[in-house]
């Protein structure tokens, strides 16, 4: 059996969801190389330690420098804020450490520009690189590529997509880095808009091409945690227009206002010949409406996304068994893994993380310029 | 252009849906025989006159004996209290009157053998009968049955079946004639368990033979509208399972206790090969499951019963333009009608409503002597 | 008792679905002018005469033009295609008739000036006008009005209105003349984007003050009713993004290639302190949140809206009772004759109708210009 | 920090659930015992030695009743089929090891007082037992049970509880070892209806005093594995109604035919004042009616039973991050560890377990003798 070794950085949220899909990953998955939690890195030791006690991990390090100089790690994950994400996986992937980057790949084009780069430059050395963009692995959301794929709805026209939160709808809810442009980049824009983007795409095989744009700061200034008040300097919102290299319409929103609405990710996508519908507050469903029925029994199917041929879920339970939401991260590192092993590039990669963040770029600067904004590098 | 005078007893809740029914079923349906609403029978003139120039009746009689006198009127609509029913109806057929019957048929299983054998001697002069369960002709049910007949979900093997409702949740509620015995028969069991048997016996085809049943009075005393209390003499709730004639299992709940539904029947029907659902508070719809679908994509789907070629919905408006509930009375009129002009006996017939009240005779024998009963008259 | 001479104009789709309303609103409604269905008129003598005969019309006119002269006409209900409102409309106000004229007001922002024009002149004599936008009482849509107006749900964030359609997206359906720019102006824009644009205005009390659009016409070319093909002149599908005057952002789809999606005009808006969604497929229903609700059991709330204090409920049945399409149009004409009789302006009035057809045109500016448009009138 | 070493016995479906539970709930839990996955018990070494080296347990014995004799393993954890319950759990406890034990407690009533009496000597000298009724602690199930505490729903006058299978519908599909009465003692009595009669009784806090029920084996004979065909002694499908001791009225369905149904546990809770429903198909949402609230605006609430102060859900991810199926053990877990560590005894209890099994028995003597039967040991 062969190991690889797992370096993690970050132990928040994110650290937490990669840490139980590291755990469940072989169990569930048996991958052909099976991870070692090695070492998490964190600025503070104590908190670190803690967070390595709690989680499983072997060593700690509170600088993540150490991680590319030890030689029991071979896989660098990072699951720290945007902003430090250039710095770290470029430095990983040059020194030879395969790297899997949570999402959004960078705070800007620039970065992710070098990013995508330096896995171009490690890919000739066989190392790999990947973006956290989870979602793509929901079973539901892989079904749905599948159908695509397999010509089930036919030409796609129309792409709906939402990505609803509520946790900045109430003037009075504290400020925290996610709201600090030089930290996060951008608001909703890169935080969810850019799932959104990543799933419309990876369901259809489309990219965008260009979009017309708009983002809305709601309440400007919040109450900030040590007291007093501090500045929103990024979009709590974010509404887009767009259309495909393939000639479909999509439509865009990304808010953290949308009052009871805890983490909607919807996606509609209508095709000539049929139509899929899917919800991350239902994950374990899809909804799929197929013409060619016949019109007395024709209409949106719910399919219970739990069956064994669908998408990952031979690996879980029984039919009708649900799934939650780190499940998706457990996929993504048995894909991963898999990829290594197999000497293939995973996706998503870090090409299609700058694919993402041009967009992101090209919603940002039409909502400027209040006018269509070509994505670059689309044709 | 022939026509029938129609003359009806009652102008309550019933009266005023039948009204909009005779109102509506010329411009849609363009039956063979044309409806003329010629006469209202009600006992105080004046609130019989002003609901006749309301509901839009010719004339008013405040006996309804009168009505059977008059040449003009050839089909009596009843729709008063289950205790006027049988007399009614009965001298109606005697008088050579068609006759549509609000449901339940009657109060007692005695009183419903009677009318059916008025039906009998009609019919052999060219009279019809029928008993209003009007639910039948939801499109959605309509379409469940034939779905059902024509072997989509295979062998039937469980029905369940609810009707809840909650105007009676609230101890305050006030008494009325639906709790007194002697006006009404008996409480949720005539007046809307009878539509679930109904229901459930025409999308199956399959008549119960046999039942195990609880009732129950939560409220036993309420307040009389002219003050004081008056005695709750019938069921808040009906509760039954039960074998039909073809081996399926099937239960039943008919409640005004279930708080937050206010009209909901539901009927689920499992298959060997399929399944369908419906529940009348989302009324264009019924929900069908198809095991000969791929595995990868089968799931319920929601069919939006308002295609062409759905049952009735070809008269009425374009896809997803949405029915409602008096719409079920035009259609039944519609069927009455033609059933009258082309000389065949309409469903479901007097003959079907003592079958049902066999069945809530049943109900109620076994909830007295806790046993299985039997229904009459099944094999 | 007074009555109000009706004369319709039109006798397809909409005449049907008014003569019903026409029909049913003095049962239910009681309304203080009652209505007469004295004249239809339609070009062909022979339809006409079949309809008003099928539809319940006193008598027929072969030019809409002869119901002006009628005295016994005072109020002229305009059921034609788009390209008749400005002139019928105009003529008929002048010749000191009330009107009903259709939704969209008009095919061009220089007839609805015309009309809106009129209308005032009109007013000045006790002439009144209304245009059809029905959706507006739904009584769903009605109540999620009131609960904005009562502050329900806060500051108004976020409108999203899609109105969804499947009936162009097979490319062998035929064309007909709504497909046809000269006769319906524009495609799904005035057709059903009308409809939402109207919808999220009166729901939220906002008017549009800029958008950002494109339009597609998928199937440019489709099979024409007497063999060959015709040019399909307009949009299958209009997309829009906008802001309005009081700093909500608002997205809109209308499509007529949503595939499984037969008339899902669909409406979220989300505000400072809760939330509401509507779905034109479940008319009975509306959703609410309510942020001060406990956070243990905060969730959006399915509104079943058949009770007695929901808007116009209190006429038809008991709670749990479904509405279907038309009755939204028996409910506008008991709040037309209501205006008549009390001498007051019924709305959306013709200068609503304008403003709706300068945000349509800023949408087929914008589309045309690429860029963002202000809605002509809007501050 | 203190650990206890788990010993568990059996690796199938159940086995792989627990596993991920012992797993998990160290880093998400941080109980005060840490569980140390010590040793797993399977007869055959080859087949025990994969699943611990996949499921991370250290040690394997091919005999259970080593984990007995081993100092350390003080927690045995039963993963069985029923028929092997009884005679590990007696012997652990007597062995003074806790005991987790999967539900079904037993196979028969005489099994599970035996486990109840041994529960009972072990508590004397603190040894802790526990039933593996996991679906009480879904969040949303946890939840239901503190509204009903606080009475937020009144009275409870109704339970309707289904639990829809669909994997013996086909007549085709495979016999196993759950349809042998030997060593499952049922079907879907024992399988999924033990599950609703501990769901209805843990939310309602009535217990079953009285049962008329019914069963039904749809398919008697079935391929069998090895070729040829073999008896289902088993019920597919069992049906009964019943009352509790505070005056409700219950209907229960399990079956493993119905069509479509994949896992859906289902329970409808009316109260005199507000209603509850819950799907383990949509295993984070719980429905919720208050009849308090105003009349406009009462409704069936969707609470995604995500937020921080819904049972358990601290300990996981932000609002909207959905838990799945194994999440319900993890947390059987934690509540158990902690109980141990505490002194105090976990919940549901042996007597628990024996009590739902007399429920069970009640159930199969009525079905036997066609008439109501009272649960043992209810007054």
């Amino acid at each position: 059996m062969t190991t690889v070794g797992v370096g993690m950085v970050g132990h928040a949220f994110m650290g937490r969801a990669h840490s139980q899909a590291w755990r469940s990953v072989g169990p569930f998955f048996g991958p052909p190389l099976t991870p070692v939690m090695t070492a998490l890195a964190g600025r503070s030791a104590e908190r670190a330690g803690a967070a390595a006690a709690s989680l499983g991990w072997a060593s700690v390090e509170t600088d993540w420098k150490e991680l590319l100089r030890r030689d029991d790690v071979q896989l660098v994950d990072i699951c720290t804020p945007g902003d430090g994400h250039a710095e770290i996986a470029v430095a990983a992937l040059d020194a030879g450490k395969h790297v899997l980057c949570e999402k959004p790949l960078a705070n800007s084009v620039a970065e992710a520009e070098a990013m995508a780069a330096a896995a171009d430059r490690a890919r000739e050395r066989g190392v790999r690189s990947m973006v956290g963009f989870n979602y793509r692995r929901v079973p539901a959301v892989t079904l749905a590529r599948r159908l695509v794929a397999e010509g089930r709805i036919g030409t796609v026209r129309h792409i709906r997509a939402q990505y609803l939160q509520d946790w900045l709808a109430d003037p009075e809810a504290q400020f925290n880095w996610r709201m600090d442009r030089d930290r996060a980049g951008s608001g909703a824009l890169g935080d969810i808009a850019s799932h959104i983007v990543d799933t419309a795409q990876f369901i259809t095989g489309h990219t965008l091409t260009e979009v017309s744009a708009t983002l809305e700061t709601f309440v400007p200034e919040r109450p900030a945690p040590g007291g007093g008040t501090a500045q929103v300097t990024v979009d709590d919102a974010a509404l887009f227009i767009g259309r495909t290299d393939a000639g479909a319409l999509a439509s865009f929103e990304a808010t953290r206002a949308a009052t009871g609405r805890k983490n909607a990710l919807r996606i509609e996508v209508s095709g000539s010949s049929g139509a899929l519908y899917f919800d991350l507050e239902s994950l374990n469903e899809l909804w799929f409406h197929d013409v060619a029925e016949d019109a007395a029994t024709a209409g949106f199917r719910r399919i219970v996304v739990t069956e064994p041929d669908h998408p990952y879920m031979g690996r879980w339970w029984p039919p009708g068994h649900m799934l939650g939401y780190e499940h998706t991260f457990t996929h993504q590192m048995a894909d991963l893994l898999t990829a290594i092993a197999d000497g293939t590039d995973p996706r998503p990669s870090f090409a299609d993380g700058l694919q993402i963040q041009r967009v992101l770029a090209a919603v940002a600067d039409s909502a400027a310029s209040r006018s269509w904004v070509d994505v670059e590098g689309s044709d």
